[in-house]
């Protein structure tokens, strides 16, 4: 028996837990962008997965882990070789090793969403997942030249998640911000994204996800010290998320008066990046310490990426993957309890902490750079500024909305009694109800009729509607719709950036009368809508030349007269 | 070798689902709760799980474990102790009970959703992972006295599920009910959720959580005993879940006269958490008949809260977790094969199942009642009506909407050619067409123009459109409005408290005509809408002083006949 | 020791993932259907999964697994007889068989979507799970004929996904296609989905599960051999999911033009339906193949059940389940390492392949048929044409709407000031302005009123917002609309479908101004809103006979004066 039966069951079920981070990058992503790009995100998402499965498979595996030199492993296409990784079967570790790739990879979707052109994104995945991440892979865990230093990256804050934040941060830099994102002056305004409960459960899967990731990295649950371990990898993972949260809290809360949704959220996925290089190294209060900065790292870094450098990452991928991960890595070399400064070991593993995490950027600094110039020269990287305005959805896939049956932009319904269906009406209309115009083009009513149009709270919908009851007015049309006027709404911050918000939600209401009197109608509004302060809402009135209701046939006054 | 591999695996595994029914609530939580508050709901999910995890390892883990009496562990700040748990690392024991504690710390915020200030949910949240949750959890799984009179609470329906909805009962009384719940007569008034897809999705992933928290209460997966347990808990978990919801469906479909999709979902989770403390006890047929009580359990004792009670709970967290938690424990003492009533073992374990359950409900009780009470007092436990009614969102976190890009609330798009980037059109508009009104201020026209606005049933919208287009018409603005009349909507139920709905869907769809004859289109109109019953809609027909047509500068006439 | 830890390990944690693809298939059936629909689609996944554990238990897995001939097992009601499953023991095989059934019945609920009988639904979801599942199973995995035969059907691309898949094409035929799906003429109109997020999710989630679904059938983690096994099983797998979405995509991305989204999805799924059958008979390069072809199979076969069959499946499961399944099973005739057509082996493994599929197909083809036919003349299987607009939310559960805080069919809040909650305003507002109408009925103003209504391209808004404001106008009134004329939207497809888009997004921007003259606002807007292409927009005026200003009771002119 070569194998160990806990070893793989352990390991395959970590794999599966990483791939799941893919849903929640997914989530993460659309969740925290724009409704017009839905499907794209998810496109990216689901493509650089299923790209990055194939090429791994294909070259970047055997360049990760082939016997080579320091820098780089061997091609070794569609994985032919014989390797040897512990008590584990090839295809276990492979499946393993794809799956943290992927990771890698799908990183940098969020930082260049909203803008950059599919073709673009499906080339760029590819080459990530074909050589740049295989190579400094080799470095770090393929035996090479960093591994051979001694430098501690356990589960991948710079293998895999700086890696994808460097490449982030190159590619948001070569696409340049979306439009609106900043003002002539370059001041940065937010740009709200369309599902925040979508991007919490995005968060809550990779957490989960990193239960995988992290203790999954021992590879092995064989023998008293790793079991041991995968156990401390649990509390140290779920230890630093915990204090990274609590931290972003903290500091919102304190900065922007509220404590900020979004912004924690991102605060515990930085607890994780930080803490997946030193998981197995480092003790809780060492993982709470660690959690805690990259607390502090995610508030300023995004505010530093978006407000001083003005790059824009539409889910702070760059803060949380870029940042956090280098943070992390740089860390094991304070708090690894064997070696680190803060245990009295001196500053050697600083030292190469710092080396790997410069080495590793700068490498996927210019060879991403190199990849997204060549492509900005050729096919072009950016969509036009007609095709963002627009949004990805429609013009990068043909899809007419990611929510087009939910979405007010869409009719309620689309569907008309047609052939197929043999439901139709039976009743004939054609006779049904003669029309007498009385005058033409119809202004035919003999009494006025007037319509109203309320404008208001639509906390005081209800109110209103009772009221209008109770003077015998029952028909009503109500749209939801937006007032801008000088009632100033709430100051409010979107992780980090003011957010303008002038636009508040009213309610319109619609009533035509010509029995009621206008003036009682008013009246009764005002008495209903009164407070005495700007936003009461105003009242409308206008001028109805007839009006015909549709199943009695009956116009002008008598139309009115149904409502009972 | 002291530790298992196949027990740490098991156990690390169970906890890590169970962490994901973290997920799972806060999607229940929020979906069944208001849009306004979707994302401080998220919050509460995120930060009771970083708190406790914090605040567990920090003391409550030694309150519950550490050797002390029946009634108290020890105080053991950071888990220095040595403990021993089978052939259980520490570490991995330490991460099964934390996300435990979490989970009964996670069932209040739904109870207390939509009014309780955020600064009182996080300190409630850090008193009962500290102390509350560990004391009584001592008494059933640290050795204290429960534990040694027999008390048979397996994976916690007590424990954790129980503490949980005591704490979220006195939280909901101390709250008192949301703005709008009751009216002045005390009448209950639904207040329906805005995703229940996404509270769908919370059950979904409850359910596979619960895979881990019943059948991964094992701990260990040694020896044959164990190896078929926890296949037996599989089945039984299972098997109530599914009853549980069954008989919800069944009982709501004769009571509502249709089968009530939120309820049927509550109706799994009560059986879920009835079957938890005697999933290792009872057989196959007892956990089917645990399950089809607990449905009883959620419907009745739903309304009963909600109506009798007048206990506001947005998503029945008292009546699934509280209810179905003391109900399942206490039917223990009459499933259980090996000890229950029902198998002829006499009363003795139904006894001790109904002490275990009176102390800790009293237990929490009067620990959360003074918590509460002190916290009422002093900085408050809820929101200004103002705050309320504008949403925890914006007045809590300063968040705009959690759906800012998505909902009507907001503008279709927020964006403006600006400075950054440079692809603004350039076209110069200066002098592009010259205006020439006619008449000042704007009645120029020289022929009558009219609107007509119809306002209809959306799925007469099709045929509508298609008979306009064939008169001639083709320009035409739609909107979604919301009709009031003397038409009712259906009755319907929302959590067995019927839902008044007055307003309608309906279709605006306004009309500008010169050329073709008002008459023609009324006509057109009522032939396709006509079906004779109330309901087929009404148009209104206004006079219009002018039209401009923005692309041409045409006006009046010559500004409708582009209609090609 | 009898039973082995690990195995029974493997069994439960893939039966953990197996059941989470419940909620990956109410995700995608939900998110590819419309939002009236959303509640009884996730209440028909949830209820599927409840009425087939429990009549699975009942009887389905007796006659399954029971001794009996190659056709049928044995009636052994709640599974009371004595079986052997390796090392499992049987209540660990018992769960594993059960989620696998229920992936069986959930998958008909998505063709049969939007237009069937709840009701009808719930017998036919009890008749599968009861008999027509575990006779096929039983001749596949329960040692029945063709097991005997050879036929290999690792983990159920027969055995669960083309019974579901056939199925749902029966049932699909005898529901007949939704309403407004075909033209009179014939033509097939595309019916989008509500949230393109939820269904990818919800494939996320599938294939996530899918690592349960097929490793998972080796019930069994011991010995090198299934231990490298299962590690295969994990890369084929992964590999024609990759291979199933990427070439999905560069069909449609030639086929129409853009890569298509929902049908891309699709890809993934039906690479892993097709690999299921032969994931640990093929090599990762088969797997390629398997899946590349199944992505032929999903496009083409997807557009010919859609245009040609004329059968109306909401979201693909036939082609998905259906014919990948199918597919996917006899391929293996043609990849199988060691017994494949194209490994040298001959044509015997193929024919045994079509024979089990066609078999399989015919049996579930003829019960269905039958059970579909006795429903439909009974009670019926499909709603009324009124229910079906209507939706079957509020029809068939009494549900006002998934999203009902949502909506933008719901007022934006439904709450007033009731009793309960005593924090009522506490102005006395009864004589709070005094209303002095000047003329009754209300035409008031002394000056000339007149309404501006410009609709225009959302995109323009901001800048005509600026741009009001610069020439003093505030106050406006601004509703998403959806505008209906000669510019053509874009082309777009849905499936495959052509989406007829004439309806584009639009904002109606309502001002009403005296003081501020008509032809400077209309200059301003034409200015701001010119291109010279049709989409820039109408500028409509009219007549307003008054306006009253709540919070001051000011009218006409003065009422207009607070724009500050």
């Amino acid at each position: 028996m070569n194998f160990s039966s806990v070893d793989v069951i352990w390991t395959l079920i970590a794999a599966s837990l990483v791939f799941f981070m893919q849903a929640g990058f997914a989530m993460v992503e659309t969740g925290f962008t724009r409704a017009k790009n839905a499907g794209n995100i998810i496109m990216k998402n689901l493509m650089d997965f299923a790209l990055g499965s194939l090429v791994f498979w294909f070259v970047g595996f055997g360049i990760m882990f082939g016997s080579g030199n320091g820098f780089f492993g061997a091609f070794d296409f569609f994985v032919q070789g014989d390797y040897t990784f512990g008590a584990l079967p090839l295809p276990v570790f492979l499946i393993f090793q794809t799956v943290f790739c992927a990771t890698a990879a799908t990183i940098v979707s969020g930082a260049m969403a909203e803008r950059t052109k599919f073709i673009s994104y499906c080339i760029y995945s590819v080459v990530i997942s074909l050589v740049v991440y295989p190579v400094s892979g080799h470095w770090i865990w393929g035996g090479g030249w960093l591994a051979e230093k001694g430098f501690i990256d356990f589960a991948g804050s710079t293998a895999v998640h700086m890696v994808g934040g460097v490449a982030a941060l190159v590619g948001a830099i070569f696409l340049g911000p979306r439009i609106g994102k900043y003002t002539k002056e370059g001041k940065s305004k937010a740009i709200p994204g369309h599902s925040l409960t979508l991007g919490a459960l995005g968060v809550f899967i990779l957490w989960f996800g990193w239960f995988g990731f992290n203790p999954g990295s021992t590879v092995s649950a064989t023998g008293d010290d790793t079991l041991v371990l995968m156990g401390n990898i649990f509390i140290t993972t779920n230890l630093a998320a915990a204090a990274g949260a609590t931290v972003t809290m903290i500091i919102t809360w304190i900065k922007y008066k509220k404590p900020d949704v979004s912004m924690t959220l991102n605060g515990a996925l930085g607890g994780l990046v930080a803490i997946t290089a030193g998981c197995a190294a480092v003790s809780p209060e060492g993982a709470v310490a660690i959690g805690a900065i990259a607390g502090f790292l995610i508030v300023f870094g995004i505010e530093f990426i978006d407000k001083v450098l003005k790059i824009d990452d539409p889910v702070g991928a760059i803060g949380v993957h870029g940042v956090c991960g280098a943070g992390g890595t740089i860390m094991v070399g304070l708090f690894a309890t064997e070696s680190g400064l803060f245990y009295g070991h001196g500053a050697h593993q600083l030292g190469v902490q710092a080396l790997g995490v410069g080495a590793v950027a700068l490498w996927v600094a210019v060879t991403m750079s190199i990849v997204f110039f060549i492509m900005k020269k050729t096919i072009g990287l950016r969509v036009s500024a007609a095709e963002e305005l627009a949004g990805l959805d429609i013009e990068e896939h043909g899809l007419v909305s990611s929510y087009a049956d939910f979405m007010p932009a869409m009719p309620v319904s689309a569907e008309a009694f047609s052939g197929a269906a043999s439901e139709k009406p039976s009743v004939s209309v054609d006779d049904a109800v003669p029309v007498v115009l009385k005058t033409a083009p119809a202004s035919a009513s003999d009494v006025k009729i007037t319509k109203l149009e309320i404008i208001t709270n639509p906390n005081k919908f209800d109110a209103l509607k009772e009221a209008m009851n109770a003077i015998g007015i029952t028909g009503m049309t109500v749209t939801n719709v937006l007032g801008c006027g000088m009632q100033k709404g709430h100051t409010s911050y979107y992780r980090g950036v003011e957010v303008e918000m002038n636009l508040l939600p009213k309610v319109s209401v619609e009533i035509v009368v010509c029995k009621v009197p206008v003036k009682e109608v008013i009246d009764t509004a005002k008495k209903v809508l009164y407070t005495g302060k700007i936003g009461d809402g105003k009242i409308f009135v206008y001028d109805v030349e007839n009006v015909v209701k549709v199943s009695s046939g009956e116009e002008g006054y008598d139309a009115l007269q149904d409502a009972k």
